[in-house]
């Protein structure tokens, strides 16, 4: 009988190994994409895209035992060669080739001239031919860094005991009433897409006290913006236990400086690839939303035209105010008016006409949306009725809080617009692998 | 201007301090549900649940400043006292009480036992009122550990180098053809749930080498047995410049041993609360599908009534075969029949009836399907030609494969399966936090 233990031994240099001072000199076999070819008389210099960078590989008339001509960028290759000290070469090494085994061969060649720096082409276009697109080396940078904010939520949190959890995208109803759903059919009964876990996550801090989840939600707004997509990854927590909303902002705090460093620790290379200034989060500055729209209005003379809502170039004129005059990269604006938020928000006791919530704003644009929620059966259910609501499909949402809640909130961070402001990018498609919008279903 | 640095400060005693020697006879204040009260005449205990376990608080009558019929099962407490020695208590130690602060009531009392060491009641009681049920210790020590397998599934993939992503689980049409998908309108076009991130991973393989995602999947199939379900987490990876589809079985070794690590390491007490055995994964078992049949055929004189497909039952025994041959607790079968598996697998060149693709058994059970995918664009559109499948809807996956992709292959993980198998429960409703299955759309 045949085992496997876990291990598996290949005689291929990896990228840590290849930039080692003592590797120099030796024969090592590498692999790789053909990313581009550059004829230089008479010598070649095939360039290999790995998954960690580019590699410069040399071909020399009659010292490799495949003709040059047979080399077709868009191949991937297994290529064996002495590694030579070159200074003028990326990582100031190069691989002089003897043996290029081919692995596979495109039958077309590329659509896109991904080896440029800037991949110099319509957004449009790098959306239709994503997968190829992405292996431009700017581009696929973008989504390691969203993978590193990603990685930071988890990790931060994990730390400060939050448990993961895994809830049903497909329900009967959704968190925040019956507008913006995706409907589908499900064994014949009417069922709707998660525009949010909401519920999910407020009946589980009952259980785990503080939960977090990374996952997918649906919103079938009719916005077609630089800034809103259908599909969406949120990362959210809850958390039980809290005296202020404040706690929640100061945790969201806490998570910034976490990605910020584990960008600066982990991901250096793609800061630099995509040239990225990090932003401030030592400290970030609280304003109430009606002082907020003040601030900003008094100083770019823009009148307020509702009192009670907050339009998106407010949006950009107080992220342009707090830059301004504090330097800040991010500004939480607290006590949203109670009628823009939902049911479960709770009302400043202060001043019912607003709430105990919070946006954050990174660079003038909402990433953030997060607050305290009502803990109270019997509160719940009155602003249900205050709010001409029925309690109709929220049956077990209402159900856990009649049996017990602690006090709670916590918040949805839209990782693609983080992801999007991070990069200085316009359009959060740009930010997002395979963009879903009111046009775009493929690929 | 206010400011939040991301710290907050606040004088609640936790949980690992409460554990250290140090703080025996001091005065705390600590947080938790009230999980159950124990009259003992003169005294009583008040048992607060906390996420990290149970704690025992002593009222003595004339100590505390609120009356004990004040108190019920079901609050959220905030509680002042000295932390006193107590052999017979867990941790050895309990909290005199002095001071009780309310933070929360319940409208009603528990509609389930859920300070029940074991919960004593019907899978579907408990599903109907999951948020309570899982309150019970038990209940959710099972979601500790399912996240253990998530977590130690991401660490581990970071550490062999592979990139995280997120792919649209809304799209045109369905990797695997259009048998089993839910079916929704989105924005008046027909659109579909993603029954895997098949295509997606296999298309970033050629920008990121390697990838990795944790996320839901939708299959609209019509069985409702023990272990299906309409919606669950998938652990899918996807890798490049592969010699052999056995390099995909043994990077998923590593993933389970790390996995192994992980559970002894930081959840040893919900494999305690569990009297989980962790299973043997040192080194795992290959056997050729054909040849698994065989061998549970002969010892359990079980007729082979199809050589073409395994049967649930026999898959069973050959996860039986192998824990009485080889206290093997997992097993790799290898070589799928062709018909069996999708149009992209890749079939052996020394028997193309057969496919370089394997499943992973767990006590008898398939946790794991995976295998190497066609690279190949031609090949690609030959087995598609051959099977009599149309190529619509499928452009933009071919057209990755037109500009070349290295051999790859990949696996996808059913997080509830081996989450059920694990915790040796008979049901995977028992794994899910919230199921969803034919009949399950709530809560």
């Amino acid at each position: 009988m045949k085992f496997l233990d876990g291990s598996w031994k290949k005689d291929i240099c990896q990228w840590e190994e290849l930039l080692k001072e003592e590797t120099l000199g030796k024969t090592v076999t590498i692999e790789g994409a053909l990313h581009s070819i550059r004829k230089m008389g008479e010598v070649a210099f095939l360039i290999l895209r790995k998954r960690e960078g580019l590699f410069q590989t040399v071909y020399e008339q009659g010292a490799a035992d495949l003709p040059l001509a047979s080399c077709k960028e868009g191949m991937f290759l297994r290529v064996t060669g002495s590694l030579k000290k070159e200074t003028r070469a990326p990582h100031e090494r190069e691989l002089h080739l003897a043996h290029i085994e081919i692995l596979s061969k495109p039958a077309e060649p590329m659509p896109l001239a991904i080896d440029k720096w800037k991949l110099d082409t319509s957004l449009e276009a790098k959306l239709n031919m994503r997968p190829i697109a992405l292996r431009n080396v700017q581009e696929r940078a973008k989504f390691k860094i969203q993978e590193a904010l990603v990685r930071a939520f988890r990790d931060y949190l994990y730390q400060e005991g939050f448990t993961e959890i895994h809830t049903p995208k497909i329900g009967a109803r959704g968190a925040e009433g019956g507008a913006n759903l995706f409907k589908l059919s499900y064994f014949h009964k009417p069922a709707v897409l998660a525009q949010s876990p909401q519920f999910y996550k407020q009946m589980m801090v009952g259980v785990f006290d503080r939960v977090f989840e990374t996952g997918p939600v649906f919103r079938a707004e009719k916005h077609n913006t630089k800034r809103h997509l259908n599909e969406y990854t949120s990362l959210d927590f809850e958390m039980g236990y809290i005296d202020s909303f404040e706690e929640i902002m100061a945790m969201e705090t806490g998570f910034l400086q976490y990605a910020r460093a584990l960008l600066k620790k982990d991901y250096e290379k793609e800061l630099s690839i995509l040239k990225i200034t990090l932003p401030k989060v030592e400290e970030i500055p609280v304003v109430r939303f009606d002082e907020a729209k003040e601030l900003a209005s008094e100083k770019y003379q823009r009148k307020i035209r509702n009192p009670y809502d907050l339009e998106p170039e407010e949006e950009a004129l107080i992220g342009k105010y707090f830059k301004e005059e504090y330097d800040a990269d991010f500004v939480f604006v607290t006590h949203y008016p109670s009628k823009k938020r939902p049911f479960y928000a709770m009302d400043d006791p202060a001043d019912p006409r607003f709430t105990l919530s919070f946006d954050l704003l990174f660079h003038g644009l909402e990433v953030t949306t997060g607050g305290q929620r009502i803990h109270d059966y019997q509160m719940l259910l009155d602003k249900i009725k205050d709010r001409g609501m029925e309690t109709e499909g929220m049956e077990q949402y209402l159900d856990t809080f009649k049996h017990g809640m602690p006090p709670h909130g916590g918040l949805g961070i839209g990782l693609e617009r983080l992801t999007m402001q991070l990069l200085g990018e316009e359009n959060v498609r740009e930010a997002c692998l395979f963009p879903r919008d009111m046009n775009r279903l493929e690929p």
